[in-house]
């Protein structure tokens, strides 16, 4: 992906040993976070020249920001049988989507979210794909009678679970374990779908005096 | 709010002066943000000398974690008469928890969220008593008759409304304006408490080909 004003232009360029810089990069994010991560390592790690590094980027901020806008989303749509199980294998590609397992992601995002353009280049490498990911997964949800014909803001679904990932693994440095995916498909993304609602219950807990401002 | 390890203890304090430190740390940042805050202009705009602010503070980092645990969070719980204007008054006072206008307190949330600990002081002071507002709001809706009874995980939804904006106002570096608290309310909280579904009108789309991943 072109970055103008970053990358240097005018110079031959192979887009194989550039693939591989920016693959080795990723995991040097992935493996060690992006504070430990120096134009050294990836040079040392990839076999190449410090030299053939900095020809195509002045600094470390420019060759993450492109490993980063790299990054090989998921393009595979579960297709498990069932919404519940779809949302999952969905969401878990989303928490951990180079294949690192989530608990080293984690760093990933904490990572990517501190430098506004760094994560603008995530978001525009991953965001249009996932919704229309889920957008598919909901769609034959309706078709096998899971789900009622419903409109849902689909972009902003996806990005309500981006953000939710952002904060637990960023800010509250907590694992983006098997536990968030659930919660956030029972409390967040089921609801929005309708997925799960009997307000006939509800309406019996409530002449009982239940509370339903709990997790359902 | 006390801190072990980071406030000095066995001198004596004046609650008033700390408190107005603390009041003049909270102007700052939503002035000037977290970057360009400084000891020395804390003390300087509160009329203390250094050695008062450091007598109560190691560092700017702690003094900003205090600071930011004692945001004074508006407990005052709308009452507009309808669900819509409750949540749109309930949610503004969260993008804008201090009293100031929301394209500054974009720069706070930015500036808290980028360290930990301050984020977790944050989410201390304001998560359990956002929850408890958007549960009495929605009791109302459904005594109303405006929402019906549902189960729905209130502590969620506030932290799903909270994550989308940090990720708007820190990672996108967009302003946390009307526009967003509309969107919020319609795509995540309204479709969560099962506001505004129209099955019938979504089957007649689908019997007419047009599709329903779109904004409502």
């Amino acid at each position: 992906m072109d970055s103008p004003g970053t990358r240097k232009v005018g110079r031959p360029r192979d887009p194989l040993v550039e693939e591989r810089l920016l693959r080795v990069t990723q995991e040097l994010i992935a493996e060690i976070g992006l504070d430990s991560l120096t134009m050294n390592r990836v040079a040392e790690r990839a076999g190449a020249s410090k030299a053939t590094l900095f020809r195509r980027w002045d600094d470390k901020r420019s060759l993450v920001r492109d490993a980063v806008a790299a990054f090989d989303v998921d393009t595979t749509i579960p297709n498990t049988g069932a919404l519940r199980t779809d949302l999952e294998a969905l969401i878990r590609t989303w928490v951990s989507p180079i294949g690192y397992p989530p608990a080293e992601f984690r760093h990933v995002i904490a990572a990517i979210s501190r430098d506004p353009d760094i994560w603008r280049a995530f978001d525009a490498a991953t965001h249009a794909e996932r919704t229309r990911s889920l957008t598919v997964i909901v769609k034959r949800a309706v078709s096998r009678g899971e789900a009622e014909p419903l409109r849902y803001d689909a972009a902003f679904v996806t990005r309500a679970v981006h953000s939710l990932a952002v904060e637990h693994a960023a800010q509250r440095e907590l694992p983006l374990d098997e536990a968030f995916v659930a919660r956030a498909i029972e409390s967040i993304v089921e609801p929005i779908l309708g997925v799960g609602r009997d307000p006939e219950a509800d309406a019996r807990d409530v002449a009982a005096g239940i509370p339903l401002h709990v997790r359902r």
